[in-house]
């Protein structure tokens, strides 16, 4: 007897409001919500930027009360989070704006879900590593203001952390974490520096294309006793990541030239949105396994252009180290997800390429080498010998792997790890 | 000086599910919700189509109580409205679950409102023919399961009537108008009658065809004091609107020649599906102003194949008459829009054709003259005289002409609705 095949796709966008000036406007919006006094979680470098100035202005002007908690880090941990929610327990809010890239986004997550449920951190964290268990009381309202064109966060339902003591990094996964609003203002990454703003479209690279090339919702088992997060690629997400993927081509180059083009932001600032909103439902898959563990396992390396403190991956260049051996292992299936990201990265004129999978790995390593990204793995520090206990980190994070189209074991693993340590 | 423009648009889909079997699941989905004991509407077609039923079995099954009232009739009117609320007004229920049509999701909207918020309808209907007041207090959690492939009252924050007396047709439009969740089932349809299927099937093609050449977003003037529910195309809209455009080209014929046909239902109630979440924040503009008046104005005309009670166009068709004359006004405005409209209805390979609006404008007329779609405003008994009065009505939805890409004035409504008359 064959397993009965999923038939459902499901959506979940939060409200979302998109453009410059935007952020101006985030005041009105709480307001709108019935908030009337707010945590605002921020971070340093958003501050020092004035971004967060602006929040907190506009919030004030409209009457709403802010306070701000600003001593986010990049790349949460699990103490971090805790700090964050030990530093912010005492202060009487009725709802909570993040403003910042996806570590402060995932830190408002954490914090709001501790704050409004108790618990350990563990109690939530996806089983096997954590209880994963659901919230039992209502979150407060969260309004996310993403300050990177990158993470996605401002539309997922998930909180990534990593976890220090277990050299693992995993996550919060529930409907409830989801911002009730995202406030998506482009002007916000005119001063983002060309590391992080490198690394960030690297993220939504990578999103769009495990997207679109996921398992498709009708090709899996059909989930009974409640739906998982992620419902594969689907006909709603698929074209919000195709055109997220044309605008990538278009553009994520020219923000690393010139990060002051406006227009090449608002492009990038809009392909976030488009994939977050479509892979948010969607999910993902190798890339995104492979990169807990590339985070996770992480010996000195401490990246170029990021404020120094512990060694780390940023998310978008750990995910996007595997995104090329993982478009040339999935290319014998899905060969019309494959075609219509060929067309949209790369452009009409090659959609007659023979070998549509290697000519889009192709066309991956082309951009990822014109913007000056991480050429792979060993750039972090890993070599051969790290390979196994990679492989063995990336195992464990079977409710992303369940996503990838084709088959995934531990020799998978090893082969994608092994090419990935050099992209070119 | 010139007046500042727009530069934001935004985006509020609730939470949907879709898929084959959907609706065997809407009992979880109400539990889910934490709802206990909800109001079912529908009308006696669903009901007949024991496709109420299977929505009481499953919330029961879930355990939770439902209450059916199921004599909304087609095309509501201010009375039928009043009526069904005075009908369940009394019931105590924590939800409500509409199955049906248009119609009946629009019926469960007002019955919501006027439930929690009391007063009159017309306080809540649009300015300037109601007093166009928002609602005071939260609305009850409401779910649509919509049973044709058409309306997009699941998606959108809009209800719309015919007040009768005032031989008007208007609408309310509140963001807490929109249901939480829609269960998008496309076995729903499988027993729609030919000429339902039509007439549901052209309102989502004029749906998208007017979302994708509406002004864009950031054409408009800048709104202050709140957002309008419509922001105009948008780079969300349009890729799910082409999308559906596809998905109708592909398959309306399919539909209308048999209706068992499964692939091609599905097809149709996603191309629905994604037309409502991009049209219900895009909008709509002269085709949709148009059709509040020649609903209105309506003589003696009773469509056939449709419940034979008091005369009244079918909204889609009402709808789609005005489109191919539309379609060849706007055509001096929003060339991109019209291009990829027309590559995805017709095939890329007219894409180099020239006079791509007059071309967009016949592959319509082909595909209505192919299902079988009424002529123009003649064949609902509309004359040349009646004219003057058509135009008239039609200008006073400021709302929904504000939308059109080009300035719309009564000598213009003249010349379209002349066109109208006899579309091919």
């Amino acid at each position: 007897m064959t397993e009965p095949r999923e038939t459902l796709f499901w959506w979940l966008a939060g409200a979302m409001k998109f453009g410059p000036g935007a952020l101006g406007e985030i005041g009105a919006d709480a307001a709108g919500l019935g908030l009337a006094r707010v945590l605002v979680v921020s971070d340093r470098q958003v501050v020092e930027a004035g971004v967060a100035a602006r929040a907190v202005d506009a919030l004030t002007a409209a009457g709403v009360g802010a306070q701000l908690y600003a001593d986010v880090g990049i790349e949460p941990t699990d103490e971090s989070l805790v700090a964050a929610h030990e530093a912010t327990r005492g202060l009487r809010v009725d709802g909570i704006v993040a403003v910042g890239g996806g570590s402060v986004i995932d830190t408002a997550k954490a914090v709001n879900l501790l704050r409004t449920n108790g618990g350990e951190l563990l109690d939530y964290v996806n089983a096997p590593v954590g209880a994963g268990r659901a919230p039992h009381a209502p979150l407060l309202p969260l309004i996310a203001a993403p300050t990177t064109a990158g993470s996605g966060s401002e539309s997922s339902a998930v909180c990534v952390m990593d976890l220090t003591a277990l050299h693992l990094k995993s996550g919060i996964s529930h409907p409830a974490l989801r911002p009730r609003l995202s406030v998506i203002d482009p002007l916000t990454t005119l001063g983002l520096p060309r590391e992080a703003t490198i690394s960030s479209g690297l993220d939504v690279l990578s999103h769009t294309l495990e997207s679109l090339t996921a398992s498709r919702f009708d090709a899996r088992p059909r989930s009974v006793g409640g739906r998982p997060t992620y419902c594969g690629s689907n006909p709603v997400s698929d074209p919000l990541c195709r055109e997220a993927l044309r605008l990538l081509g278009r553009s994520f180059r020219k923000t690393v030239d010139d990060g002051d083009d406006v227009a090449a932001r608002t492009d990038m600032m809009l392909a976030a949105t488009l994939t977050a909103i479509g892979s948010s439902t969607a999910g993902v898959h190798i890339p995104h396994a492979c990169s807990y563990s590339v985070a996770a396992q992480v010996h000195d390396y401490r990246p170029p252009g990021f404020p120094q403190g512990r060694p780390f991956v940023p998310h978008g260049n750990a995910v996007a180290a595997t995104l090329p051996a993982t478009l040339r292992y999935v290319a014998p299936t899905v060969p019309d997800a494959q075609r219509s990201a060929l067309d949209a990265l790369v452009g009409a004129g090659v959609a007659g390429a023979s070998e549509v999978g290697e000519r889009l790995a192709a066309g991956v390593v082309d951009l990822m080498r014109d913007i000056g990204a991480p050429r792979g793995l060993a750039e972090f520090g890993y070599a051969t010998h790290d390979l196994p206990s990679l492989v063995d980190g990336s195992l464990k994070q079977q409710r992303l792997l369940a996503g990838a189209p084709r088959p995934v074991d531990a020799d998978v693993l090893g082969r994608i790890l092994a090419e990935s340590l050099h992209n070119w």
